[in-house]
């Protein structure tokens, strides 16, 4: 029996707290400032207001204000908070950490820092006291893990992302379970940029089921499938492409992290559905309305892989070598209206 | 304008002649001995039964006994039959093909000759006469493409494969259209492949949604979509893998003609109903019976597989380095139960 901490009581925090339960740990939730509504549903009938679901019994909810309690001899800690909530997730948790302690998170982004990206493990564990840096290497999960699903115990594989193999195996061993499947990686760049850019790239193979119901087609099995499959498929080659220039592996961005994710968010997302609003002729500021208030992370990395087009930070990559990517940019951030430049997909690089 | 013969009157073969006929060429649309009813109703009412739609004015119909007629002048000759259909549909085009007459098709799949995995491709020149076999490559088309899309104009990208650079440009420039945009390479092997093995993997991509069912779940955003998309991922690992073996270009595999196909055949086709039928549960014969005659190529492929694994022909690999495949072969022609060995996913070769 392991002692964890998972700080983070949204749904994928929590979900991931129903593997580590069913394997007998000792596992604590911590919500957010932002989790405090859930956090008062848990501790009063052990139910998840947005997974509308009991957790395990054996799991014990904590307010963010308690948190020193709950890492009394904690031996794992997990992140389940939003990119932007890492800065303060790990000033919280770095009084507690220890250098045999090893950390994970299941949150997704990149960072510009400057002229350089980071992904968030790497912005974690600058985060932590000097003691401890040296011997802490944040791991990451991606893949394609739907909250609601996993907490449904759906079977599920997913990559574990870290430079230090002996924490991926002390991480692996503890968190899988006979429906989740954690496959270990030391390709940290390749998985968590694939892990960031699968939102943004969802919304743009969204757009053909949006632009078939504009047309005032119906769902079936004649649609536009066929744009929405090129689209994915120039999806992976861009996101390779990044990879490549950023120092990963591109054979990740092929496999669960990068395609495994872009399905998934495809087909189960709100990414997707955002996408298919603009697909529908919606302009940017109607398909945000249209979302209701939906965390909308497409737009957070878009934002993001723009300023870092403009700083130089993706190798020599620049706009005009990233044709998806840079429509998308258009579309979504600046009210460019759908146009997928079809003709310009499938290019070798600066051709 | 180029006088092209489209030989194969069905879906696919029907649906080429739109983009054709669209860039003004002169098209000869013959059947084969199957086609009779769909000729017949092309020449009475310009009607394609199965597509259900008006074929464009300036196609020509003919039936098998006019292909001379039709071949009056050809310069382009493209294949649209069954993989079946292939050793008949090329003794029939035999003997009007010319040196400077490109071959195409949009027929996939894999042919095992000996100990031997063979392109349909090389199979259709290796049954050329030996006057022309020198000079003619005969290309084939892959990637995402449903032929009900392509018919009403949906965008779509294609990726057109063959090993004569000349004679693909000569194809590209006449199929290409507003709306089908047909990206060449000369990677063959890999475009192929992935066209035929897209069939097998979709039907087990499939079996996660039937599965859910079974469940008694509703489509909707949590469903088993952790599981079909780690099941794609796994797909196409193991396509890359089969790829290197056979000499081809995995990235071939990461683009339209693997990830986009495998991702069009899972959302429209009908072996992703199949795969859904035994995801649920039923028998193989049940689930055959359940399609209604439809064509099964995922069965064929399959088969081939099976055969070419135990015949040592696709490099060394064996049954156990794809165990996705060795499960869908057990599931599809051997009757086992659908149990997808998750645990035995994302392994390196030979592990």
């Amino acid at each position: 029996m392991t002692s964890i901490v998972i700080l983070g009581a949204g749904m994928m925090g929590t979900a991931l707290a129903f593997p580590l339960a069913d394997n007998h740990h000792d596992v604590r939730l911590v919500g957010t400032h932002l989790d405090d509504e859930i956090v008062a549903s848990l501790k009063k009938n052990g139910t998840h207001p947005k997974l509308a679901l009991e957790i395990p019994r054996a799991v014990r909810p904590f307010s963010h204000d308690e948190i020193e309690a709950a890492a009394e001899g904690a031996e794992l800690w997990a992140l389940g908070v939003s990119s932007a909530g890492i800065p303060w997730a790990t000033s919280k948790i770095a009084p507690f950490v220890r250098r045999d302690t090893p950390v994970f998170m299941i949150t997704k982004g990149l960072v510009l820092e400057g002229s350089r990206l980071e992904t968030l493990p790497d912005v974690v564990r600058s985060g932590l006291p000097d003691a401890v840096r040296a011997d802490i290497h944040p791991a990451a999960i991606a893949g394609p893990c739907i909250a609601g699903e996993l907490a449904r115990r759906v079977p599920s594989c997913v990559v574990l992302a870290g430079r230090d193999k002996r924490s991926l195996g002390r991480i692996a061993d503890a968190i899988r379970a006979p429906y989740y499947h954690p496959f270990a990686t030391t390709d940290v760049v390749g998985a968590e940029v694939s892990a960031a850019l699968k939102n943004a790239y969802a919304m743009g193979i969204g757009f053909a089921a949006g632009m078939h119901e504009k047309q005032g087609g119906a769902a079936g099995s004649v649609a536009m499938h066929n744009l929405e499959s090129a689209t994915m498929a120039q999806a992976v080659l861009e996101m390779r492409r990044i990879v490549v220039r950023l120092g990963g592996d591109p054979d990740t961005v092929s496999g669960l992290a990068g395609v495994g994710d872009l399905d998934v968010t495809t087909n189960g997302g709100r990414t997707g559905r955002f996408g298919k609003l603009l697909g529908q002729g919606l302009t940017r500021d109607e398909a945000i309305a249209g979302m209701k208030g939906a965390t909308l992370e497409c737009l957070e990395i878009l934002a993001v892989m723009k300023a870092a087009l403009n700083a130089g930070a993706i190798g020599r990559l620049a706009k005009k070598d990233l044709p998806l990517l840079g429509h998308l940019i258009d579309v979504a951030l600046d009210g460019a209206p759908v146009d997928l430049p079809l003709a310009r997909f499938f290019q070798d690089e600066g051709a």
